[in-house]
C-alpha cells in the first residue's frame, strides 16, 4: 500500500510532466506560486500561463493539505463524522487555448484519507467548441487504453463522467466526456497506477488537438462563440462542480481555487445557433452523451 | 389584506413604472418574452435590453408561478414541508450598463404563499465599479427615506443587504449595499406598501447615476477592470444567491433566471490593485460595509 508521501511525490512528478508539456507548445512559460494552506498545514504549488500564443488562461495545481474537518462535499458516497482529521491531496488542471479549435480540457487526480478511510478519485474531460468526429473518437479510445493497462472499466467510468459534468438547468453535458472515478477504495496501489497513469497520459490525449488544430484561422464570430460557451463553462464550474465546492468549503486559497475560470465569458440573452450550423450541432449532438469507442 | 391578484397586479404595474424609465434613458426599446411556467402554472413576461446607449444587458422580469413543492432556498426563516403548494410572484431586475461610472443595480420585490404562510421580501443594492461617495450616500438617504415612509427600520434593512450580498471567499460586498428584507409576515398591507414604495423609488434612486455619468468619459484599461469586477458579480450570483438557485431548484425558465448575468465577465489570475489607486479604493472602503447616511 503506497504511503501518503509517496502519493505526494507521485502527483508532484505528474505536475511537473505536463507542465514541460504544456511550457514546449506555449511561448511563454507558466507563472509559479507556492502557497501555505491557512486553515490548517500543507499547501500547494499553483502553476498558471496567462498569456502565450496557445492559452489564454490555464494552470496545473498540486497541492496536498491536512486540517481538522473534511468538508462534505470531498465525499459523497461515504458519510465522514464532522471533525474528521483528512489529508486532500492532488494534481488539478484546466487550459484554456485561445483558439477556438483547440478544446479546454481538464483533468483532476487526487487522494483522501480522512480517519480510518483512503480513497482515489480523477478524472479528465475534453470541452471542445468546435469538435472534429474522428480527434473526439480518438481521445476516447486513447482513454479506454488507460482503463484497460489499469485494470479498470472505461465504460463505467465513461458514463459517470457523462453523469458528472452535466448541467440540469441547460440540459447538456459540459462537453463530450471523458472518465471520471472516485471513492476507489482497497487496492490502493492498483488505483495509485490508475491515477499516475492518467496523468501521464496527459501528453497523448491533448497533443492531437494542439498539433492538428492550433493553426487553423478563425473567424470574429467564432471567437464569440467560444467566450459565449466559455458562460457554461462558469456555470458548471461555480454552481455544480465539487471540486470547486469543496475549495470553498474548505476556504482554500481562492486563487488556486477559481483558477479553472476562463479569461473571458459571454452571456447573451435566449442565444439561439440556427439548425444546421456548427454551433447548433455542437449541443445537438456533441453535448449528449454518444458511444464515442464504438461508433462508425 | 392584499389578495394574490392584487399583488400580482401591483408588481405588473412596478415593472412597467420601471421599464418605461429604463426605456427613456435608453437609445433602444426592450425585448419582450412572455412565457409559461413549465412545471406547474403561470408564467412571467421577461424584458431585456441586450444593447442601446446605456444598457449593455439588462432586464425586468415578473413572474407568478404555482407548483406543487416550494425550494427550501425559497424559505430560510421557516420550515415549509416538502409538497406544499406555493405561489411566487415577484419583480426583478438587473440592469449592467456600458459605462463603468454607472453602477450595476439590482432590485426584486416578491410575494410567497406556502400553504397557510404569506409573506413579502425584497431589497436593491448597487454594484458601483468607481463609486462616487456623495452618490453612494445620496443613494442610501433615499432609500432611508422609503424605509421611514414605509414604516420599515432602515437600520435593520441596510444590514440584512451587507449581510447578504457578501462573498466570503472573497471577503467583500459585492457592492455598496442597500436595503434587504424577507419573511415579513403579519400586516401583508403595510408590507406590500413597502414592497411598492420601493419599487417605484427605482427611478430616483438610479437617475442620478445615469444623468451625473453617463457621459463621463473612460479608458480600455477602466472598461477592463468593469469586466473583471463584473466576474465577481457572477461568483456570487452563481454560488450564493438565493433567487438564482430559488430558480434553478425550481426548473425555471432559465433564460430569465441567467438574466442576472452580464454580458461579459473576465477573471485575471490574482490580479491585485496598486494601493492608493481607485481600484484598489473600491475594494479596501467600499465593499466593506458603511454606515452611509452618518458619514461626514
Amino acid at each position: 500500500m503506497p504511503d501518503a508521501n509517496a502519493i505526494q511525490e507521485g502527483f508532484k512528478d505528474v505536475q511537473n510532466d505536463i507542465c514541460s508539456f504544456l511550457n514546449e507548445h506555449n511561448s511563454k512559460s507558466y507563472q509559479e506560486d507556492c502557497w501555505k494552506y491557512e486553515k490548517g498545514n500543507g499547501g500547494g504549488i499553483t502553476r498558471v500561463w496567462a498569456d502565450g500564443d496557445l492559452i489564454e488562461k490555464g494552470g496545473v495545481n498540486f497541492s496536498a493539505i491536512r486540517g481538522t474537518s473534511l468538508p462534505q462535499s470531498a465525499a459523497t458516497k461515504f458519510k465522514i463524522p464532522e471533525g474528521t482529521e483528512f489529508l486532500a491531496t492532488g494534481v488539478s488542471l484546466v487550459i484554456h487555448p485561445w483558439s477556438p479549435f483547440v478544446p479546454t480540457i481538464h483533468m483532476n487526480i487526487r487522494y483522501f484519507e480522512a480517519g480510518d478511510v483512503a480513497w482515489f478519485g480523477g478524472g479528465i474531460d475534453l470541452t471542445p467548441c468546435y469538435p472534429v468526429k474522428d480527434q473526439i473518437i480518438n481521445f476516447h479510445e486513447t482513454l479506454k487504453d488507460v482503463c484497460d493497462r489499469s485494470g479498470h472499466d472505461y465504460a463505467k467510468d465513461k458514463a459517470t463522467c457523462d453523469d458528472y459534468f452535466y448541467l440540469p438547468h441547460r440540459d447538456e453535458t459540459r462537453g463530450v466526456g471523458g472518465i471520471f472515478f472516485d471513492h476507489l477504495q482497497g487496492d490502493l496501489d492498483t488505483h495509485f497506477d490508475y491515477a499516475k497513469n492518467l496523468g501521464y497520459a496527459f501528453k497523448d490525449l491533448y497533443r492531437p488537438f494542439i498539433e492538428s488544430n492550433r493553426d487553423q484561422e478563425y473567424t470574429e464570430d467564432q471567437r464569440n462563440f467560444l467566450l459565449y460557451r466559455r458562460g457554461r463553462y462558469v456555470e458548471f464550474n461555480l454552481v455544480y462542480d465539487r471540486g470547486t465546492i469543496f475549495g470553498l468549503q474548505s476556504k482554500g486559497r481562492i486563487e488556486s481555487i477559481l483558477m479553472s475560470l476562463p479569461a473571458t465569458a459571454h452571456w447573451a440573452y435566449d442565444y439561439r445557433p440556427e439548425p444546421g450550423t456548427p454551433e447548433h450541432t455542437l449541443t445537438d449532438f456533441y453535448l449528449k452523451p454518444q458511444d464515442w469507442v464504438n461508433m462508425d
